[in-house]
């Protein structure tokens, strides 16, 4: 069961040295994209849309031109698991999901998704090789057209100006002062 | 000048590899984390938050342990060209910002950094040159305390759910039905 051009331990490997250690949420990632891939043109440059911030969007940086920085990547929480690449122009894409219907079969996949187990009584190993043996088995898989002005999409008046308070650099969009020092607190 | 342990263009290839181009933000990046890593102790994990969602997440991703999928980099928008790198335990960290004052003696890089220039009119290659010669220089460092609650650190109830419209997983901390189902649209 591969993961693209990866072996299930080959992917493993390069997100222990990208996100820290062979996380699980990852590891299904790489099935979700590999799915995805599957039923996608072979030609076509896709972007992603990632509908939760825990370990997915490594999936997609790990194994698509898609980035957090480069814009192809966008990041919008609905708390699913779950990814769309889809063609820029059209929206037009394919959004893989797990299916918690499908988790019946896999008590450690289950445990874990559904957070049924302290971590300490997670079997790893079982846990990994259900993973493994599951693949893409655990998805539903869709065709979508992503919303022209989904959160994260909006188009918005271009330039940049200087903040009168901060005297730092922010999108003229954003009103006369930058959104810091509206009143978003970042620091203490 | 180095970024790190990569010199100058071993930066910009990892950064080709990654981000799909050496853009010139993630290279200004590269040199702000140089620059706050100079002011952070030598040991320690440092949690990293990012208050744009252009370029600099690459450079953060490249250069430290944090990704966009492992829970250690935030990203919250104030389209300030900024980053803070901070113990996770009491917030205290530095800031790097880009800083326009600072840029008046580097004109390829503040028509770039304001956009007073279109792309075809940049030069590409004296601007790479003074992003080089500039390094941490067009940056102001600041000691900060992030603060507990800042938008993306919010501690919410754990625990998932299917929600009963689309039957997907989801955080019941967002509600009775999944926070797609309550309406955010991203898909038409």
């Amino acid at each position: 069961m591969n993961i693209r051009s990866h072996t299930f331990e080959g992917f493993a490997e390069r997100v222990r040295v990208f996100h820290g250690f062979a996380a699980p949420g990852v590891m299904i990632g790489g099935f979700m994209l590999d799915l995805a891939y599957q039923h996608l043109p072979r030609e076509g440059l896709f972007d992603a849309l990632c509908e939760t911030s825990k370990c997915l969007p490594d999936a997609i940086q790990l194994l698509t031109p898609c980035t957090a920085g480069n814009g192809w990547l966008k990041v919008v929480h609905t708390g699913r698991y779950a990814l769309a690449l889809y063609e820029k122009s059209t929206g037009v894409g394919i959004r893989v999901h797990v299916d918690p219907a499908k988790l019946d079969a896999w008590p450690e996949i289950k445990g874990w998704f559904f957070k049924l187990k302290p971590k300490k009584e997670q079997n790893y190993e079982l846990f990994m090789e259900q993973i493994k043996e599951a693949g893409g088995g655990i998805c539903g898989v869709q065709t979508v057209r992503v919303a022209d002005r989904f959160p994260g999409h909006k188009q918005r008046p271009a330039g940049l100006t200087v903040c009168p308070q901060c005297r730092e650099a922010y999108p003229v969009a954003d009103g006369r002062l930058c959104l810091a020092c509206q009143g978003d607190v970042l620091y203490a």
